[in-house]
C-alpha cells in the first residue's frame, strides 16, 4: 500500500494505533469533505482560518481573494498546517472518563505553493467545481481576466502528512460493562437539505440532477 | 448589546460586514457545536488539531490526555487560536467567481489556563457532558483521582474573539441574473442517526431521553 514517510510533525505519540500513513486514507478522508481549518503565524501568533479545499492528485488546494492577509502571508511559503475533520459519532461510555467521539482527521504540514499562470487557475477551478458538481463549470459564465487575477490558488503537495481515527463502540474498564447506564454510539451524518432557489432564478431552471448526487461526510 | 473590543488580531479585514463582534451572536455560534480546531506553534510550525470544546459563561474549554503533546505545550501558555466553523451550505452562482458557502464561524485568540483543582476539574466536566446530554453525568461511575490526574483541561477567556457569518442566496453580476444557469443554495444540515447500543450493553436499557433532543449545527 502507498505509505507516507513519517517526519517528526507527523509521527503519532499518542494512541498510535488510531493513526495511519496511507494515501488511500488519507485521501478517501481528504475526499469525503470540503471544509478544512489553514494553521498559520504571523508574529510568533497562530492563525486557524477555515477555508474550502479539493484535492487533486498528490496535492491538496485552497482558494480565496487575492487580497486577503491569510492568502498573502501563505503564499510567502510560510509553514502551513491544514487539517480536515470529520466528526463522526459521540461515544457514550459508563464513566465520564471513557466518553470519546468518532472521528477521521488528516494533517498535512508544509508550504504552500501560488498558482500563478492565468490558464492554470482556470483549470484547478474547474476541477474544484466540477468535483462538487460534475459538469456544472461549463454551464457557467467563464472566468473574466480580472477575476482570475483576483484569486490568489494555492496548493501543497500531500507528502508530510498523518490520519487519525476513530471507529466503533466505547471501550469501558471490564468490571463496568455491567452497569446500568446506557452506552453505545450516536452517529452523526452531514445531509444535503432541499436545493433553495435564487429568488432571482431565471423562470423554468429546474434544480440540476447533480445537487441530488451530492455528498460530504 | 455586549460587544467585544477588536484587536488587531481579530479585526475583519476583508468583508467586514459579515463580521460580527457581539457575544450573543459568537455565544450562539459557539453553542451549535462541539468540535473545534486549536492552533498553536511548535519550534515555528503550526500546528491544527481538531478537539472538543464547550463553553461556560465567557470563557471556553478545552481538555484530552496529560500526555498529550497538544495540551502540555498549551497549558505553558503560549498563544493559542481555537476557530469554530459552521459549513451551512453551498452557494452556486451564475459565474464561478460568485460562487460562495453560507457559514458561521468564531475566531477565538488567547492564551490557555489550566485548570488544576481535582474538584473544579469534576465540576467542569459534569459542565461539558451534562450541556451535551442533560442529566448523563450523574448516571455515570465518578471520575476517581487517578483519571482525574490524567485529565488536562484547559481554559480561555472569550475575550479576544470574532465571528464572521454568510447567509442567503448567491450575489451575481447584475447583468447576469438572467443567464439559463441554475442559481441558489444548497443547504447542509448536521443529523443524528438512530443510536447504536454497545454490543456489551446490559439488557433492558433503552436509549435514554436526551439522545432524542441532542442537537448540533
Amino acid at each position: 500500500m502507498n505509505q507516507i514517510v513519517q517526519t517528526e510533525r507527523t509521527r503519532l505519540r499518542r494512541l498510535h494505533e488510531r493513526g495511519s500513513y496511507h494515501r488511500a486514507t488519507i485521501n478517501a478522508i481528504l475526499d469525503a469533505g470540503m471544509l478544512c481549518h489553514v494553521g498559520y503565524v504571523i508574529d510568533g501568533s497562530p492563525y486557524v482560518t477555515p477555508t474550502n479545499y479539493w484535492r487533486e492528485g498528490e496535492r491538496i488546494f485552497w482558494h480565496g481573494s487575492s487580497a486577503s492577509r491569510m492568502l498573502r502571508q501563505q503564499s510567502a511559503g510560510t509553514p502551513v498546517c491544514l487539517t480536515v475533520s470529520h466528526l463522526d459519532g459521540l461515544v457514550l461510555a459508563r464513566s465520564g472518563f471513557h466518553h470519546s467521539v468518532n472521528y477521521r482527521a488528516v494533517m498535512i504540514f508544509g508550504r504552500a505553493e501560488p498558482i500563478s499562470d492565468p490558464a492554470a487557475k482556470t483549470t484547478h477551478l474547474k476541477a474544484f467545481v466540477d468535483g462538487l458538481f460534475p459538469g456544472r463549470w461549463d454551464e457557467l459564465r467563464p472566468m473574466t481576466e480580472p477575476e482570475l487575477k483576483a484569486t490568489t490558488i494555492l496548493c501543497m503537495p500531500i507528502d508530510e502528512a498523518s490520519a487519525k481515527v476513530r471507529t466503533g463502540p466505547p471501550i469501558d474498564d471490564e468490571e463496568e460493562y455491567a452497569l446500568p447506564v446506557w452506552a453505545g454510539v450516536l452517529p452523526l451524518e452531514t445531509h444535503t437539505g432541499k436545493p433553495i432557489p435564487d429568488p432571482h432564478l431565471r423562470e423554468g431552471i429546474a434544480p440540476p440532477a447533480y445537487l441530488d448526487g451530492f455528498k460530504l461526510g
